[in-house]
């Protein structure tokens, strides 16, 4: 088998036999085939599409090029959990406590962010001495002592997939269903949890601008998912506006724990509502409507919070930052925008909230990057309130002074103000089981 | 300007600007952009095509991406020669010398062959202390002195292009219309002749595998020299069978002389008479028809095959061997293939005869390998002629005793001798001026 074979198969937009994808996959992962071939190959995917079977072959091919992690030391059933990455999306924090609190471990490998905020391992990492890098042994004991527990994937996890995605990255090769579909279910599936619950995201903060995009996506996952012997499920959840509040490290931190303290935003909480729902489910624990009942009640009578502090303390983290988050250091500059006028907020959107945060500090922008912590934005008024001239409509916080001029007029030029109110958003698009 | 916008935009298939295709070309030339973008831009481009104006700007951006030769230093008008290859295409060691006995100046400049037998460099360099690595200074004084010269490609010419077809050959991006015309006249534009004479091949031999393919690609450069401000006219050849009977650098320097003897094969004098005729013409020496006469006359007067003793002299060769072309090395192993049938040879597949060439030793594989100048096959008969059982078909030239089996092996497969004899195949397929 050659390469340039392959290559020039697709490029004249025949299949590639199972053989072909494995060739393919497993020689740029040893570095036999290179960068530049695979960058051809990937383009001509990216034109000529790949069909179902040539997904799955694909995504299978990323899953087994590396270890598949094992993860019965762990008793009782396990569902792992995967966003297909939004603003202010803090919900593996709330929902991660809230399932384990209901019985269903929830043994979550994650990467750092890359982009407008950090990942779910740099928002914990925001509470003092909680520890991401575990070894194995560390990780399955923290699960099973607290039901929960979240590491930084170690090990070697569809390497494939790591390769391949800062390839896509530079090469314009990003946006296409097979492309996606594989990364995400091919890194998922190596990490040896019983089922998947995936959120997908819907709007001008993620990379489905629509719900029909976001739909075949979830179709091909859910498939995928169930071929290779998995219970999985998605929801499609709106990121046209940022989720919640908070955007920034802490300060998501923060707002989960006000959400498991049986308060916060009522959009987060509902989509944290459906998201538990869906993994309970999965885990076998009722109906998707009973399980929905179950996390609420469990959220109002706090034994999720609980659930987060055991994990904490698992982790070596200060548990005390949960019970106090005002503990939390602050940014130095802590600064207000106001609007100009009065109406109503019809749009915010996502992406340049994200980018602002960036700007501020919460993100980084090349892996060598430091995350601010504290930085971010916290949101005074979101989608359908009504703003009057002169009220918050955001805090900026950041340590660099200078980022806040920027900011700002990424804020404001990319949030609308109207006199009539915006017809409403639905916060759950949809679910594919 | 970045990068992957440009790849994004050529993939969703958008026309690229003039400063997009400089910013590509020039980057890549420079090293700042990487061979993995640039290989996804070229997939992108094979793929969804670019437009005739697409074209132009890449053709012109390679040729300015490095030195143009000034060849003001060479009295009177030069004309330079291109074919785009064949299996036995020696038409260069017969036409430049045919040409300057008739007074249009040859200053061409060669690269080496990759694949099955040498260029027009590797052939003359199996006369004996020919030198072709000469400086502008040497190379312009032999043009002055003997009317023609052929040098290894020096300098730094369209640089872009040795990068980009370095890359297209191990990406599955060689065959697209507009990555063609932009490689071949990017490089030829740059080496400074008042014209270009074209010899496009058609057939098995050739990578145009019909006339409308070889036609679509004349037309194309033909109309950017002109834009570029040269004189270019293309002649349409057949390349379906190797053209004369020498495959092989010595073999075919060997039969060049023959035809500048005023004897050789058939063939392959009158299409040598035809792409004379054109660079004649082009050089302003008269209607096309008027300068095959001219050349015909020339060729048989024997003033060409002083231009070629002038050259070898003027290049430092021992030009004895062209005067007494037997003190040329013939191979160890000289083996005869004998046909099994009666019949008329229908077909002998050019490409298939370049491949057996390459194992008996003509070619070489990679950069490295070394040419046995010796090595190749001399055809016997040739397609259309009456063959008898026991008959020579061809007679291959090797220093590699194990080479043998394998290349008459290829050589049996790829000729066909059936009872009834072919159609005519037309020589020239058509001009394009």
């Amino acid at each position: 088998m050659r390469i340039t074979d392959i290559i020039i198969k697709k490029r004249e937009g025949e299949n590639l036999t199972k053989e072909e994808i494995n060739y393919f996959v497993n020689g740029y992962t040893q570095g036999k085939i290179t960068d530049y071939q695979a960058s051809a190959l990937l383009m001509a995917i990216c034109i000529k599409g790949m069909n179902e079977e040539e997904t799955e072959n694909l995504t299978f091919a990323i899953r087994d090029s590396g270890e598949i992690v094992d993860l019965s030391p762990i008793d009782g059933i396990k569902i792992d959990k995967h966003s297909t990455g939004g603003v202010g999306d803090k919900t593996t924090l709330i929902v991660a406590p809230l399932v384990a609190a209901l019985g269903i471990k929830v043994a979550k490998m994650s990467g750092r962010g890359l982009g407008h905020t950090g990942g779910t391992v740099d928002k914990l990492e925001s509470i003092p001495g909680f520890k991401t890098a575990l070894t194995k042994e560390e990780f399955f004991a923290a699960v099973n002592s607290a039901g929960l527990a979240v590491s930084g994937q170690s090990g070697n996890l569809a390497p494939a997939d790591k390769k391949l995605y800062a390839l896509r990255d530079v090469t314009g090769t990003v946006d296409n269903h097979s492309l996606i579909v594989s990364s995400i279910m091919g890194k998922k599936l190596s990490s040896g949890a019983d089922g998947i619950g995936l959120d997908v995201k819907v709007g001008s903060g993620s990379f489905n601008k629509n719900k029909a995009a976001a739909e075949k996506l979830s179709q091909a996952m859910v498939k995928i998912g169930k071929a290779a012997g998995k219970k999985t499920a998605a929801l499609l959840t709106d990121m046209d506006a940022p989720l919640g509040k908070a955007i920034g490290n802490s300060l998501e931190v923060k707002e989960a724990i006000e959400v498991l303290n049986g308060g916060g935003d009522g959009a987060l909480v509902a989509v944290c509502l459906e998201l538990a729902a869906l993994m309970l489910h999965l885990g076998g624990k009722g109906s998707v409507d009973a399980c929905r009942d179950k996390a609420a009640k469990t959220l109002k009578e706090g034994s999720a919070l609980q659930a987060l502090i055991n994990m904490v303390d698992a982790q070596g983290g200060d548990s005390s930052y949960i019970t106090n988050p005002e503990k939390f250091a602050a940014a130095k500059y802590i600064h207000p925008i106001l609007s100009d006028r009065d109406g109503y907020m019809t749009h915010c959107n996502a992406k340049e909230y994200g980018k602002a945060a960036l700007i501020l500090g919460a993100g980084r922008e090349t892996k060598a990057d430091e995350i601010d912590h504290s930085a971010g934005i916290v949101l005074e008024k979101r989608r359908g309130d009504k703003v009057n001239k002169g009220d918050v409509i955001a805090y900026l916080h950041t340590n660099r002074e200078k980022a806040v001029e920027e900011a700002e007029k990424i804020i404001l030029s990319s949030t609308h103000i109207e006199k009539e109110p915006p017809s409403a958003v639905p916060l759950i698009h949809g679910i594919v089981m």
